[in-house]
């Protein structure tokens, strides 16, 4: 075991704040990794307050990592010393279950490791920790490689946000010749924009404020549709092959189910509080589909890694200090953030 | 035009009784036929009751029907008088929107013609008037060939309770190898039972109704499930292929998704009245989808009429006299028909 500096919550109700965890040695098939940076995820904020419920204290959060490979495991192959790698939402699963072995550990039937707040197999009665903080082990089936012509800051929230819009995506078979609508520009919304149209497709964004117009197109949207707008919502009915829902807060689903052609799919990838209303209607009218997709697998956040590589593709971050994380939580409340935080480790 | 005897709703708080009716004589595409049999669809009562809005009196419902050719127009190959057919709940479309094209026209963009209560194309202001009547004409696109191995009282229900449930069955490709849920025993339930079974699939029904179990075994169920049983729905989670939701009545459909594996499909065929609630987790845990699906196009309405004939498959009736259609009415209501009324179109 060794020490490492990290940033927590000892409870629901407390901001965050410095502390000393403990970290496994490297087993033979594990990678240490020296955190760079850390992106920072509603689910951060979510669980240091509890309000999923089960979350276990002192939690440290942190799900979007990017570091270098420190030292590894005798029977670790994938990375060596200095390697920049990336670790996203599983440090593990059983890895042998039908979805494990298809690639989809993210739907893991016994239930994958959480990256923090889940159970920790290598220290008995502990949980494991997450990213805001100076050092990780993780196993290397749940390590990433990162490109270094990526910025690391930048590319750290692919490993949540970029993989959980690019997963439904690639599922539904996005792409040329196709009108894909994107709701909501937060930090998933605006990696859906980039990534619907890096795949090709037309992409429209709808919101609900008149301000991100210019923002969208510049991320790549086609359109701009605001939402409230009843006449501007008419024009796009039976129109969409695919609708992605990035909004967690509570909004109206039936209105955007109108505006898929037949046989469309909207997807959720945000998890509104309350259950949503639906009316049969909009589903039967057409045929249509309303899925939810949670993050994506091992094998496809690579791809999607190596895609971004490719084509140049980031976040948009605020980078931050680790001593503004509880600042940076209240303004993510209130949508105040052009689209990601990371925190640069650093300043830990 | 000629006057064809029928049953008609006066307005939404009437009893259905006789009235006489126009039918046009047959344009060149036309097929005229005579009433045998015409199954009573729940929708009959919506539409008669004006509960769905926008019924025009006096209404003569019906939308399973079957008949024997009369007369034929000059341009009409597929019919000749005397030939079993039967009439759906469609009697046209625009036939040139991409969906007409596909065969779909189910879901045609400019809306089909329903086969009761839709604007007439032929008769300026009028609107069409269904199956409880003695004589209907119907363009031939329209028409489907019915086979004389099947008891025409029995077969009638196949035109919409029969397509209902097998189009979804079919899109979503239920076969052998496969655990397929059927949600409700009514008459939509009971069809998609003996279908999920003649396609191959293990069966499961999921009623709240103990005295349905050995009915469902009858029909095709390999098992059956109380579904307000916590620990028998518990023992099914995480294991279906596809679910099919009968249900108009409201209920929770979370339910039911959780019970899907990865990428499950749950798909309504049932019209709740009221917004139904769905968490996002249920959808988001497994890549799991909800789905609607309405009636079918003609040609897989063919199909299954074909396949009926192929594996001697009907729905399960009760004959009644047009007389009595109020008091069906009422039955159904109560759920006391096992599983279809069929009226005798000769006791009009």
């Amino acid at each position: 075991m060794s020490k490492s500096a990290a940033y927590a919550a000892a409870a629901a109700d407390r901001a965050l704040g410095p502390i000393t965890i403990e970290r496994r040695d490297p087993t033979p098939d594990d990678v240490q990794i020296d955190i760079l940076f850390c992106g920072v995820c509603h689910s951060d904020l979510h669980t240091a307050r509890n309000e999923w419920g089960g979350t276990v204290y002192p939690v440290v959060p942190g799900h979007e990592i990017i570091g270098r490979v420190g030292r590894v495991g005798a029977n670790v192959t994938k990375f060596r010393k200095g390697d920049l790698v990336g670790v996203g939402c599983m440090v593990d699963s059983c890895r042998t279950c039908s979805n494990c072995k298809e690639g989809l550990e993210q739907y893991c039937e016994v239930g994958n490791t959480g990256t923090y707040n889940s159970p920790d197999k290598h220290i008995a009665g502990a949980t494991t920790h997450g990213g805001y903080s100076k050092s990780v082990t993780v196993d290397q089936a749940f390590v990433l490689r990162m490109s270094e012509k990526l910025d690391p800051a930048a590319a750290a929230p692919l490993l949540c946000a970029g993989i959980t819009t690019w997963s439904p995506l690639r599922h539904w078979k996005v792409g040329p010749g196709q009108k894909v609508g994107i709701v909501g520009l937060g930090g998933l919304g605006h990696m859906g924009v980039k990534f619907a149209h890096a795949l090709g497709a037309k992409v429209v964004l709808f919101t609900t404020s008149q301000s991100k117009v210019e923002d969208a197109k510049r991320l790549g949207a086609d359109e701009v549709v605001i939402s409230t707008d009843r006449a501007q919502m008419k024009a796009h009915r039976n129109s969409f092959h695919f609708i992605l829902d990035c909004v967690s807060a509570d909004h109206d689903v039936n209105a955007y189910l109108r505006l898929l052609k037949r046989d469309g799919v909207m997807c959720l990838v945000g998890a509104p509080e309350k259950p949503m209303a639906v009316a049969a209607f909009s589903l039967l009218g057409g045929r249509h589909t309303l899925a939810g997709s949670g993050i994506g697998g091992i094998a496809e956040t690579q791809e999607m890694l190596d895609f971004c590589a490719e084509h140049g593709i980031t976040s948009d971050v605020e980078v931050i200090a680790i001593k503004d994380i509880n600042t940076a939580y209240e303004r993510m409340l209130k949508s105040d953030v052009k689209y990601r935080f990371s925190i640069d480790m650093a300043t830990l």
